[in-house]
């Protein structure tokens, strides 16, 4: 059965002609991680343009005994959308199934295809009055069924929540073909389990995520920007609790960086400047926006910047004025990941503690990698509001030359960092999933009763182990 | 092994002295539900002190094949905390384990265990100047085991969520008497399957909650709050839409009520009185607040009021500016039982819809019981913003004078509730889960494939079906 014309023949009869890719040149592009860092061999991709027909391809694959790989965008940073192992695989790659079904104004929903981009359905909402939050890097690329099955982070989740809290429903096809119609747009419903939350953050293993009902919110109308200098990252818990108190949940971003990447991003980062004096250890960029069209946001941001002054939770700080001002200041962030790869081996983590234990987090996970791995420089950044933090070692060229010397400093740095976070209460995984990249960690880090109630999940739902194979549980 | 004395001694040695109730009069409290709708017989009623003694006791119950209720304060709805059947039955009541276990402000974070009831949680984020923002009628006796295992709403869904998104992580004994510590206290975790997800809103049928790590929010310094008149649902729903547009989510409280349930309270309330004319057909009751010091929430309702009235979306308004006449007003919402008790035998219905779709639900079901049951008195009260309306006919006692002729139209009446939900894209069960009462009801509307899941679920966890059994499905 794995002659594979006769195989690409049966997906065609469900999905049409040239939907089934089974040339290794056509293949490519699915087959490894936008970063090529994972690579797997899958037997075909197969391309569905329905949920009938995704529920068609999961039935076909049941009795041919093969194992599926959902994939969306492939933009993950865990090789979660990439075939593993030795076992004949199909990638279904769902990009095509991108409709939006339906927005519905007054009930503050939208229900988006799982093959949907994230930025077209920011756009959707943004064209009926409304907001939809969720917010990455890969915004232009990413898709709703990935964001769903990894239940996504980003920005945004200090005032909207993860992913987890922004779907109201989900259809999905089942391993056994079946299609759960569970696209209820419901803001209470306590009939019974609330089955999506076993799909969401899920990676693909207990099913292919095919449509979501997602909430919308008021759309912004007023912001303010700002970058704060701070003399430590328990000033910055501190300032945030402030902030808190004083606009509520009016707080869209609260972001840290530590001096040493801003140091990095300014000397990598193509003639970037910085908004103000690099003499403190730590900045916050903070965004407050509102739908309210009354709020003066940027002089609210002032008045709480020098309230924020005088209980010395900051040491100085520049308001954006303007646009420019704005990008300048959001600049440093987004020119992170480009700046460290030019100034050296980046190796970044994304863990997460509870946001009190912060203050001891960082200058533990930086003393143990500054001791271990000669020449790191360590840098912060991250969604400090959340707990999440990606600790960043960049090591120098002229130190880490092999890829083998990358390759034993980068397993140290994670493993100090992994350690570091698990003692204090934290996680080794805050936004990124296990994928396969993690998979020997979880089974490391987690307690023995957490990983055999997963295996008790994945067995009642999967039973033959053909959802994505080998993520998050070891095959 | 049902010698009683022996049965208590084996409990005893876990529990200690006094720890174990059987003689009929000492659990007559814990064998029926607060309203006295449901009854079972239990062997015993055990009030463990921790949770390595509720694990012994889950373990205990294993050895001897018993089954078990845990029970909280008891004050749910639909008999989810009583024993059901003939099976030999332990209850489990876990109001002992009152202890908060820590409150962890920077990290807006507090510990609490099963049995610690709401308003003592609430105190003690207020003492510590945060919030915790769940809040129903029963605050003063509902303890947070049974709102975690119920996901319980309330007034506070529409700003905060159900109890769902304020759980951060759950300790759990599992049906074999593991214990699952999975009390995190993390935003952002996707380390394998959010496992804590399955306990919530289970009613206790795959485990017991011994403790729970809940979000706390700043604490609230400034409120305003407004009785409005409406021309219709339609004008609510953009009412709120508009409201929500102007202050985000700084809406604490929106709830609607019909004229005839006003009346029904104006009638029966023991004199109270309406603050404004009874000749609108809905009325909103919206409380707005923040935790910003300087929001002058009352001159912006002022505001936000008139802006309203211009666009016709009210039809007249009354702001409350002290204490006195907010009471007033409130005092309608929280009358509506008592009086409608007293003006005749009451069916109250929990279910929800999207929100977009009560301008249709609200006249359907109100029409429909107008038709098929005389005489009947259709009211409706509810927080709008969820989409949960709490649909109340209110049969008169002189045509409604025997209990089997009131059986009967209630019967009718949620048959009618429930249908028009269903057909509305709705649940039968918006907050108040589905307990013993609604176990046929769940069979009659859920999807076989739903009712399959669940089953496999509950199979997953607990394959004996030992843990409160026939809630959620059939024993």
């Amino acid at each position: 059965m794995h002659d594979t014309a006769a195989l690409a023949g049966r997906f065609e009869r469900v999905v049409g002609p040239g939907r089934v890719l089974t040339a290794a040149e056509d293949m490519n592009g699915y087959q490894q991680d936008w970063r090529g860092r994972y690579r797997g061999k899958a037997l075909a991709v197969v391309l569905p343009g329905s949920t009938p027909e995704v529920a068609e391809v999961v039935k076909l694959c049941a009795e041919l005994e093969m194992a599926i790989v959902p994939q969306g965008g492939n933009t993950g940073l865990t090789g979660g959308a990439v075939a593993d192992g030795d076992r004949p695989v199909v990638l279904l790659n769902l990009s095509r199934m991108n409709r939006i079904r339906e927005v519905d104004v007054a009930n503050n929903s939208l229900t988006a295809e799982a093959g949907c981009i994230l930025a077209n359905v920011r756009e959707a909402a943004d064209a009926r009055q409304r907001q939809f939050p969720l917010l990455l890097g890969s915004v232009g690329s990413c898709e709703i069924g990935g964001l769903v099955s990894t239940n996504a982070g980003g920005t945004g989740v200090l005032r909207y929540g993860n992913m987890r809290e922004l779907v109201l429903g989900l259809e999905v096809v089942l391993p056994d073909g079946r299609i759960w119609d569970g696209l209820r747009a419901l803001r209470k419903d306590n009939s019974g389990y609330d089955l999506k939350q076993l799909f969401i953050g899920a990676e693909g293993t207990l099913g292919v995520v095919t449509a979501a009902v997602l909430k919308l919110f008021p759309r912004l109308s007023v912001s303010a920007t700002a970058m704060m200098a701070l003399a430590g990252v328990r000033e910055a818990v501190d300032l945030l609790r402030f902030m808190q108190e004083q606009i509520g949940n009016r707080i869209e971003a609260f972001e840290i960086l530590s001096r040493e990447q801003i140091e990095i991003v300014l000397k990598h980062g193509h003639g970037l400047q910085s908004p103000m004096a690099l003499d403190a250890p730590f900045y916050v960029l903070m965004e407050i926006a509102d739908s309210s069209p009354q709020w003066d946001a940027g002089a609210e941001l002032q008045n709480l910047m020098e309230a924020a002054f005088e209980r010395a939770l900051i040491a100085d700080a520049v308001l954006a004025t303007d646009i420019a001002k704005t990008e300048r200041i959001w600049a440093l962030r987004h020119n992170i990941s480009e700046s460290n790869k030019r100034a050296g081996f980046t190796v970044s983590n994304d863990t997460s503690v509870p946001v009190s234990r912060l203050p001891a987090f960082i200058p533990l996970v930086t003393g143990r990698i500054e001791q271990q791995v000669a020449g790191a420089i360590v840098c912060h950044a991250g969604h400090i509001g959340d707990g999440n933090i990606h600790v960043i070692a960049v090591l120098p060229r002229d130190v880490y030359a092999t890829p083998e010397q990358c390759e034993e400093a980068a397993a140290r740095v994670n493993l100090i960092v992994h350690e570091a976070s698990v003692e204090l209460g934290g996680s080794i995984s805050a936004e990124h999933g296990i994928g396969k990249m993690h998979v020997e960690r979880l089974e490391r880090f987690k307690p023995v009763l957490d990983l055999d109630m997963m295996r008790a999940v994945k067995a009642a739902f999967d039973p033959a182990g053909r959802m994505n194979p080998g993520k998050i549980l070891r095959a």
